[in-house]
């Protein structure tokens, strides 16, 4: 990485989609999307992640060999130095040697990192998170993930597994969650909690407009698109699975406001890209009136993330050039 | 401040009891304590506050002026910088300028700090957080708080109000909390909400040992003392609200760890003072089970204070060193 601005690829690997972008000085120059399909094994993650970065370098220079460093966010817990996923649930991936698969591949330079990590370093330089010296991401997409920046630095934690926030628990007696235990936030405000509790209601006799849609499309998982389609058509059980799902995300705001008392909360993934701010101002509205220090409480940002999918391929960018600065300095 | 060793009072004022103790390089001299009595105003505690010093120098030197610095813990929003205690509703303050009315008291420079994080400070230098890069303080008392040290740095957030865990919501259809909102771990875990369920109990005609106690103890609260008397008379009761207590404290470390993957989380306040590894080994045993990311969970520290009611004086010790060392680096 020899220029001052080095060009990178981003990568988003997500459980339901795989993006990559080309990236300088925080502008997206090309962008390729697919899906996951992570059920299919580490080996077709890896050649749908080839696949994407292939399109979005041809997109652009066309040659591989132009870019200075590819970054790329998994879901889950995190070894940034050794390169290697731990343990992702989403993917059911552990001690993934992801970093030197992909130096293999496309031979360059390779960092890995959580995803929402990530996309908090981008909103933090670029988007929603301007200035901000605490700043908490709450990602919303088939799980929850956070993403924490403390006193101007990422938080990672002891493990690297700081920002697990998708398992807090907001009712012990709740709702099974996919962990295994009770009332996790995931198994109501995540797509996963918000596709199973229109399944519960439609064996309750009350049909989502989703899940036919669903079916039309021959989508296997509820996807933001669908549900952004139910709730344009005025879709009941959508809206009230909805309303729960802000509600609990709402206490989930005001339960980290009142432990770490950040200056910005961003709210992004899919479903809020879709669903912006008609989705993020209830959830605003039910944290102030759960927070307990009041002073100032209306001033604390409660907002949608401003990058929206380019959270994580420019957020990868930053990182490249912080550790890239790092390294040389 | 112009001796290595500063002699520091170190005074932890809390809802129920306010206590001050002399300090030299983390080790206690002397130590005096007695009632908070918060409900008559705000004057008397200050009162108090000045016996209780002007008690443990006489058990010293005898002589304020010997003295370098009075550094106090105040439950709530405090702003260090200022001196002032925003807001501690255990208390029932609000911006009270606690730092100015002890200088011209005592005639000493004062710094002012939250209780907890000053507990924390004094437990990570010299008692069971020694070496942590990551610690979290978790103190039980008449409500519940927080203390954070990330990145070997204390954390104190935007608004200086970092650190109120006794409000994260446990169950938003819980038990009725002070704070006027449902379900906060203070409502099931801190002597106020233990007091609350007992006092619940006898309604239902379960009647616990401890409540008589209070009564014989003429006590117009239950103290740490009354639940220890009454565990150890093998109350019904009283164990059944503590079982319960532990569970929601087991949760909010689990909540705790998953959002911020410290390696320590050290309990301290009278309770566990009194209670000690009995009442925090069954919390770490059900935090370790909610723990989303189980590699090295069992290697997470989850014990008491080591220094217990020291915790406070030795940590206000350490913070006048800290702020003397920035003051004149």
């Amino acid at each position: 990485m020899s220029k001052a601005s080095p060009l990178v690829i981003g990568v988003d690997l997500g459980g339901t989609n795989v993006a990559a972008a080309a990236v300088r000085e925080g502008r997206v120059l090309a962008f390729a999307k697919t899906k996951t399909h992570a059920s299919a094994g580490v080996g077709a993650v890896l050649e749908r992640i080839e696949e994407v970065v292939r399109e979005a370098v041809e997109q652009t220079t066309g040659d591989l060999a132009e870019f200075d460093a590819l970054c790329i966010g998994a879901p889950g817990a995190i070894d940034p130095e050794a390169g290697v996923v731990r343990d992702a649930p989403n993917l059911g991936w552990t001690d993934i040697p992801l970093g030197d698969e992909l130096r293999s591949r496309l031979g360059l330079p390779v960092l890995v990192d959580n995803d929402v990590t990530i996309a908090v370093l981008g909103e933090h330089a670029h988007g929603a998170g301007q200035g901000a010296r605490h700043l908490i991401g709450v990602w919303v997409g088939t799980g929850i993930g956070g993403g924490m920046i403390l006193d101007g630095k990422t938080h990672r934690g002891w493990r690297g597994a700081a920002g697990e926030i998708g398992h807090i628990v907001m009712d012990p007696e709740g709702r099974r969650c996919g962990c295994g235990r009770r009332g996790c936030i995931e198994a109501y405000a995540s797509k996963t909690g918000i596709e199973e509790m229109l399944r519960e209601m439609r064996e309750e006799g009350r049909e989502s407009v989703a899940l036919a849609l669903m079916e039309e499309r021959e989508s296997d998982r509820l996807t933001s698109g669908v549900i952004a389609a139910a709730l344009e058509q005025g879709d009941g059980p959508m809206k009230e699975v909805i309303d729960t799902a802000q509600f609990y995300l709402g206490l989930l705001t005001a339960d980290l406001v009142n432990t770490l008392d950040p200056e910005v909360i961003v709210f992004g993934g899919g479903l809020v890209e879709r669903l912006g701010a008609w989705f993020v101002d209830p959830i605003a509205r039910t944290a102030r009136t759960h927070v307990l220090l009041q002073r100032h409480a209306d001033r604390i940002r409660i907002v949608p993330s401003a990058l929206g999918d380019d959270a994580g391929p420019v957020g990868a960018a930053v990182m490249a050039r912080r550790r890239h600065a790092e390294a040389t300095a």
